[in-house]
């Protein structure tokens, strides 16, 4: 497929690289900034624009991969054709394009991306929706050539999708980060946790996490607790972080023991 | 080295395994039931009681494994040999045999260990401590022969990195546990979590946890942190968590910015 690119950032990136990967052509790269929209371009051996109204307009597929904020206001000022257009955003509604194009969806690809780390897009769950069928056919197409994990999913399941994955994700990320600053201000290397964060990921591939939880909170462990409250002095973000999650850990134990 | 290994659980079927793999004898398991001692005991083709004051007196380590509550109490019942006390509690401090045993200290593997799942202890950072130097000699001849990465730190750091290990094991695998629920309640299996939640273990080798954050927080997205709150309406603990985890990504975002 002829190919669009809109957006430059660590996803549009990884995208556009994967797209030429699997013998699509990137017909054009915009980007709001010279910068990065030349940069990109000169990855993926393509002309580039920082003026969406100067996008080619013969592309089969308008592929849009910009912020959430950035989304609407890009929309309005696409060229208006009878190609696909498609973005990316796992929290944004397919229903920004209505009104405005005439086919159009979203390939949402549920994975934490870096522009310093390419990521291999086969093994990435790919989540997509249509506006009609043969459009949302043109859409299953592209994510099966990039993909070995293609679903079809709503719009309003994917808003719960993306809620969880900033669960998964982000959250769970922010607690290594909590803890990588804990260790590095007692002078420990922080890369000694670095099997533990495996090996926790791992397991969760074989038991639930629910099912699967260890630590103070889940054996009920009070004394543990007050005493990490206690080195956590001082830090009241961390301790309110601490706290509540430990309750939360009670809490959904409870629940589950409940069904 | 002759082991009697005190407690039955997760640890301690771990460690009983390792140890023998090893080349060491387990002399004898001790539980406080019946059904886990003869359990482990028959695993490990060893004898075993309930009873503390029968252990054999002629073990070259005595090899503590026991939730941290029951510690002190198991401490104190243990026949007084010459021999060396080791405990496995992260969290505890090594004085806690003080005035008791003559040669103790401590060995702490910090791994997440399921009773289902054997862990291969070679990989598993363990940090060991003792009350003098022929003793830690003994724990350090003991760690080195189940795992490579052998560490020496005080109880006094210790306590920090357990703190430290609870966020980026149990927290994380809280975050998990929130998502897997989110996506359980709105009809997706929850297994499509797995490649993204892999992903973000693997990145941490290699980017720092704050500097390689992603998502709406980091981004400043007001717009996708309100409908996420929205979405949470009736389920008050998780909105609070969203809203602080959020908000403390940002604050150390900030910080670090600042420094």
């Amino acid at each position: 497929m002829r190919i669009v690119l809109i957006g430059a950032g660590r996803l549009a990136t990884n995208l556009g690289v994967a797209l030429k990967k699997a013998g699509h052509e990137v017909a054009c790269v915009w980007s709001r900034t010279e910068a990065s929209a030349s940069s990109l371009a000169s990855i993926l051996d393509t002309i580039w624009t920082c003026q969406l109204e100067e996008l080619p307009t013969d592309a089969d597929v308008y592929l849009l991969s910009v912020t959430d904020q950035a989304l609407q206001e890009v929309i309005g000022k696409l060229p208006n054709t009878n190609s696909v257009y498609i973005h990316t955003a796992g929290s944004m509604p397919m229903q920004l394009f209505e009104g405005k194009m005439l086919h159009y969806g979203v390939f949402y690809p549920m994975q934490t991306f870096s522009k310093e780390k390419r990521v291999s897009f086969e093994q990435i769950p790919c989540f997509i929706e249509g506006s009609d069928q043969p459009t949302l056919d043109v859409i299953k197409t592209l994510a099966n050539s990039l993909s070995r994990k293609v679903y079809e999913l709503t719009s309003e399941q994917r808003q719960y999708l993306h809620l969880g994955s900033v669960f998964a994700c982000n959250f769970a990320n922010h607690c290594y980060a909590v803890a990588f600053s804990i260790l590095k201000q007692h002078g420990i290397k922080p890369e000694v946790l670095l099997p533990l964060i495996r090996e926790t990921a791992d397991k969760v591939e074989r038991i639930e996490p629910l099912k699967g939880q260890t630590g103070p909170a889940v054996r009920g462990d009070f004394n543990v607790m007050q005493h990490h409250l206690q080195l956590l002095e001082g830090q009241t973000m961390w301790q309110q972080l601490y706290n509540e999650i430990s309750e939360d850990i009670q809490r959904m134990q409870k629940t589950e023991a409940e069904l």
